[in-house]
């Protein structure tokens, strides 16, 4: 080996064992030491319930608060500068998507925070702590609604989370290559909990809050996945005052107006998708086809000046990805490409 | 002054100062450095769904999970030798409950834990980041089942939150001496989200998620707030061998056997009520029987040899407090309290 090919070798080594510290070192990560955390709620409005059915409190009827949404924080030590990523789960999940994994590592929530990003969980309205405005099923019992005016309740179940996420072509057979720890499936079915956003008004309320919260904090950078894969976008739309940047993962993009696509192509925009998007079962989502059209969009957006880029992380030399990328195996290798994304697009506060 | 008037005098200063610090020093305190944090489930069964009213992924069918309890955790430096301490909130409400206040100050989550104790939230089995079982109301919805198998969901409107919680006489007028943050209270009322405890089987999957909670943490105590006052002891009556010690507050108190108190007497136990019992409009709840009723049980656990513990507020000298009490301005004297007992009763490991 020559002095040339020694050097390269010795940078190709360093740079290997820099990439793997990024990441790997935080499996056993240490104390955590952070500036200040708490919760707090965004929006919310008051509404005058008829009495109701139930034989608790409110049966005499009264005012309630609707359409608010609970967010949790945590704010690291010396990360002014960097601007605060909100995080949103999707369809049939809650907040728990972002931390501990279902095979108990680090979730995103407190990697980015150890990174020197303030991070900001939010519930969607109308689910988890959020809460959901009860007044039409009580109607119902009471019967002065009718059953259809009921919800459609989403309740994924296992079979059909199974390829809908994409651990495998069909349930319950895994992909040889798959990055979801799918030994721990049991505890991703727990985190499922039933999806009540047929409730909501429209606009939704969680993308009003979201705009919301971004101006609150003077500057945020806003995450959605999957259901809420759209929603920073939704957001922005509503009021882009304090997007700083949106992220999106594995979610539908709608058709928009060319004003629409204009009016998102100033803010920086990083589209995920992970991978065997053609190879599950067919069945109520198409990955190909979810992933083509949200490619023509970020095309749409690129043609119309914006700083956006699509992440197809197969053609980026990854594989096995599910659709909750934030709880593969490899989720801090994943987390390490947003952050160095962040970092040249979307860190400004 | 003579030397003895001197002295007596310098220890009251001191012992108001250390007394001080202890809460008062809290409000603005500094970064926070924790061993680890994180979120698991507890519990939960595998029950197959039928075909749902849903539009969604269950449409068809399939096994859905259950009677999960969400549960978020942090872990102080050096905790060691201290019982973690499992903190489950009341009707209406989720985990929010223990965080940031609704006036924004520091919450009984955080302080227990900067007081050197492990701290576990659990969203209640049915509520918030849990879930909840929804195979009746798409029942309904589907025409399955008759509009009377609905739950009775409660939802707590403004005005009957405003009595039952004991903010002051009759809606919205405070009382003089009033603790809780009135000035505050809508943020309150966004935390109240709709109870669907009436989904519950019997025994109430908390009750034995928290019983299981203990034992994996092997020995930790258990802290319940209104319709969770007393779920330590329902725990316990299940499987005591991890309760380690119960801290019940502002409940009511079951009639039990002989057998049940005898049982119950050999774990240490704090009860803890606040104040204005008997002064708020009659309505749902009367807090002056439900007291006396309790103080009963305490007693008749005191007969039976227990260490047992009755802390009625306003008979220590300290006014105004509401149902709602670690969110009252005091919350943190209040918290000290409760440690105080710990470090006496409850606190081994």
């Amino acid at each position: 080996m020559n002095s040339r090919h020694a050097i390269l070798s010795l940078i190709a080594t360093i740079a290997i064992a820099a990439h793997a510290t990024t990441y790997a070192a935080e499996q056993k990560p240490g104390p955590l030491t952070i500036e200040s955390q708490g919760s707090f709620f965004v929006g919310g409005e008051v509404k005058t319930a008829p009495p109701s059915a139930a034989a608790g409190p409110a049966a005499g009827g009264g005012d309630i608060t609707v359409n608010q949404m609970y967010v949790q924080y945590q704010i690291p030590m010396h990360g002014e500068g960097h601007a605060p990523v909100v995080m949103v789960h999707g369809c049939c999940l809650s907040s728990k998507t972002w931390e501990t994994t279902p095979d108990g590592r680090m979730g995103w929530n407190e990697y980015f925070l150890r990174k020197g990003r303030a991070v900001y969980l939010a519930d969607q309205v109308s689910r988890a702590r959020s809460g959901f405005d009860p007044s039409i099923i009580s109607a119902v019992k009471a019967g002065t609604a009718p059953t259809s005016a009921l919800p459609n309740i989403i309740a994924a179940s296992h079979q059909v989370a199974w390829t809908v996420f994409r651990f495998g072509p069909s349930y319950p057979k895994a992909f040889d290559d798959e990055q979801f720890p799918v030994a721990a499936v049991e505890e991703l079915y727990k985190q499922m909990i039933p999806d009540l956003n047929a409730l909501l008004p429209n606009p939704n309320p969680t993308w009003t809050n979201m705009a919301a919260l971004a101006k609150q904090l003077k500057g945020a950078v806003l995450m959605g996945h999957s259901e809420s894969g759209f929603f920073p976008e939704q957001a922005a739309l509503l009021d882009p005052s304090g997007v700083r940047g949106m992220i999106s993962i594995e979610m539908p993009c709608p058709d928009l107006t060319a004003a629409q696509i204009s009016s998102l192509a100033r803010i920086p925009t990083l589209v995920m998708f992970g991978d065997h998007l053609g190879d599950v079962q067919p069945g109520i989502v198409n990955w190909k086809t979810t992933y083509e059209g949200c490619n023509a969009y970020v095309q749409k957006v690129k043609a119309a000046g914006g700083d956006v880029e699509m992440m197809l992380l197969p053609g980026m030399g990854i594989h096995g990805n599910s659709h909750m990328l934030m709880q593969d195996k490899n989720n801090l290798q994943l987390a390490d490409l947003i952050l160095a994304w962040l970092g040249k697009h979307g860190d400004k506060k």
